[in-house]
This record gives C-alpha cells, structure tokens and sequence, in this order.
C-alpha cells in the first residue's frame, strides 16, 4: 500500500457564500493528494502526459463530515491499496488541525493514450514503479 | 417527480491541460442544475437562505462516460424522485449536443439552521411547495 | 466597432464568503463575453486554437464598482474598438439586472504559434473576418 | 515596506487546454500572497472578518509575462508600500523555479462595514498592527 500525506492550507477563494469550502473543492484537493503522492514515488503527472499516457477520472464518490473554513490547515491523505491494471482507484481523507474528519472519498483513474484517447492498460514502465514501491 | 433542464455552454477556464472539461466541473454543472430546478418550482436559493437554512452536500457520487470539450454545448437533468425528508436525493445526467451520456450521479443534499449550524429536518414550508410540485 | 452582449447568471459556486462573487469570476465572465463575440463572428476559440494559434491574455484590468451576489443576472458587454494586429484589445462592462455597472475592465490578447509557443501578428484570415465585421 | 513571499506549486485543475495555467488564477494566487502576508503580521483574514470588517477588491491590474504551468513551483512576492487609509494597496511579483517573472501585477482593497456594507476607513486597530510592522 501507498499513502501520503499533503499538507492544504484554506484559500479564500475556495469558500462560498455559507462560509465554508465549496464542496467541489475537496475533489481538488484530492486531486492534489494524488498528483503529490505520483509525484513522491517519481512519477510526476507532467511526466507521464509527455510520456503519451493521460489519466482521466472515471469515477469518483465523496462523503462529507466537517466543513473547512477559512484559516483551516487540512491533511490530505492519500492511498493506493492496489496495483493498477486497467484503473487505478485511489482512496482520500482530509483531517482537519484538530484532527477532526472533513471528508473521505475514492476516486477511479483510467489510462488513455493521449493521440488515440482511446483506453489502455497501465504502461509497463509506470506499473514498474508502482510495484518497486509495494514491495518497500 | 420533479425534472428539469438546463443548458450549459463549456467555459474556456473549464477545461484543463487535458483539452476537456475538468471533472470538478461537472458537479459545479449539477448545482447549477439543481439550483435552476429549486427556482423554477418557486424556491430560489438564495430565498431558502434568507430564511434560515442552508442546504450543504452531505455525500456526491459522479460517473464519467464522455468528456465535454469547448464548444460544447450541455443538457443538464436534475432529477427529484422523492420529497426530502431529512435529506434531499438529487440525480443528474449531463448530455452532449449530439446526445451521448457525458456524466451521471447523484447528490444527497442536508438541511442546517443557518444560526446554529445543526442538521434539521426539511422546514415545513419548503416542504409544501415539494408536495405542491409533486402531485402536478 | 464590434459589440455583443451576453447573459450570465450568477453560478452558487462563485460566490465567496464575503456573500458575493469572488472577483477573480468577472474575469472569467470577460472571457465568456469575448469567446461569444468571437462565436458570433464566426471564429469560435477552439476553431482558431484547432488553425494553429493561441491567444494567450497580455494583460487585464478590473475597476470593481457593485458587487455581483447569487440571483443576479448579468449583462456582459464585450466591445473591440480596433482591429488586431500584434494584440488584439477587448473592453467589458458588466450590468445587473437592475441596470448597475458591476464591473468594467480591459484584457489585452496576444497571438502565439501553437507550436512554437512564439508570438506571432494576428493570421490574416482571422484579421479578414474581423474586417467584415467593422464594415458593417 | 511589508514584504512576504509565499511558495505555491501550481495544481493540475489551474491548467487550461493551452497546457499552462489559467490567466484568472494567478489573481488567484495574488490573494494567497495578500492573505498570508496579513496572517504573519497578526491579521489573520478571517480574523479581520470577524471584526466587522470585510475588505473587497476594488481593482486590479495584472501584467503576463511567462506562462506558468504543471510542475512549476511559484513564488509569490507581495508588497505593501504604504500605510492603508481608506484603501490598501498591494503589489504582486510571482516568479518560477527558474527565476523567470511570471507575472505582476497590484491590486487595491477597500474596508467596508460588514453589516451595513458601507466603505469605512481602515478600522484604528488594523492600522496600528500595519504601523508596528512598517517601523520595523
């Protein structure tokens, strides 16, 4: 299993007019968690785009318990419990300072190859990478 | 049963370095939708909220079947099968202009006292213009 | 001269805890004013993007005159007073639906080669088009 | 002079389909910067909120001189060059990892009263704190 950790700061352009983070945020900052925990085994979404693979969200669900509100410093985690094949699937929570649960969800990610947009399985050499770092 | 529908037109600042809509996108498409619905049965947002209640996202689920691009021009569905009790089920289905699926989920909306921020029931009066719509 | 009008509704999730629209979204709104009037002249953004040329903001200004808050209908007026050449220079207004200036502010474009991301002058079959429309 | 620097990574949603990130939120970022600077001076925005206070943009302008985009990590300046009166003014320079000037730009705040909505002058108690730091 993987998992990260990504600290998120509250910005106020992401609060609306109940005083509290739109609620289309937290899938932002999900998709923030996952960009950072790719980033942290080495491989950086820029990368694997100019590599000719593009990874889509195919689904995603996400429960809401505490809202966020501005001055709130968030804890995004992140984890991968499964090799990819032909998804990824990806679960998040974010914590709030007072270690307060915010929200959970999942996210599905398909594979595509960026000139056909067409679905492909996980490219071998980002698969590679993944299961170098379930073995650790 | 309450349906509406709603056309909207893809934003430039919607898409994402993918060439398509961001996924995020789409679920700020269904509160426009359900948002429409509420007013064209009499109960605009913003007068729910003036009278002392705010209606967050307690838990969204969205698929993802067909990308939306610029230029794209979207049929937005809002769904209400039953009458809120202390929750609202809200589902949507977004079309394209050449009538393929391009998303579909579902949103389950809570009841707050705007003052205390506790969960309450559906206020009665809310209530009533449900029932009024319904029985249509 | 050209000049286009366009309707916008104020969207719930652009709105911030200040109880009205963040003024980073009148920005975007001055995009969707210029992309309609481009629309109406028969150059929609993702036809002169698909030709090969990007326009790319140079820079921009906002004078922020009445806040825009959830109910409202906008009225975006969107004037180009020039031809292009290097740059091509856009005017907006904002209304309510009460006649309110909202907001008024100027966004300078560029042309780049979207290939070698180089600036380029304005392509000559979008400065004929552009001609047409003065002439009228 | 008040001078902080705030470090952001540009986020995957701030890109648009040019493949760089989106003009509209590098003001995005300039309130990140504005927002941080109060907060280590012992403003926290919400905090100023809370007080009554509530400070509007009243303009902005911004000048794009190297596009930002995936993977690049920002750092954002902001300036405070004077005292504030009835408006505060704030300048912003964002630069990237390789020291490039992405953008610059300023923008002007006013104080408004949050009940009644009216400007009022920058409240005594906010100004002696900006007064501290100036003398510095």
């Amino acid at each position: 299993m993987l998992k990260t950790e990504l600290n998120i700061d509250v910005r106020y352009y992401e609060t609306d007019q109940m005083g509290i983070v739109h609620h289309s945020n937290y899938l932002r900052y999900f998709e923030c968690g996952r960009v950072d925990l790719l980033k942290k085994i080495g491989l950086p979404i820029e990368k694997i785009e100019e590599s000719g693979v593009m990874m889509p969200v195919v689904s995603l669900n996400c429960h809401y318990r505490t809202p966020a509100k501005l001055g709130d410093s968030l804890n995004v985690i992140t984890y991968i419990e499964e090799l990819p094949k032909a998804r990824l699937d990806i679960r998040n929570e974010i914590f709030n300072q007072d270690g307060m649960l915010v929200c959970e969800g999942s996210v599905m990610l398909g594979f595509i190859n960026s000139e056909t947009r067409r679905p492909v399985r996980c490219p071998k050499s980002l698969l590679n990478i993944f299961e170098q770092h379930f073995n650790d």
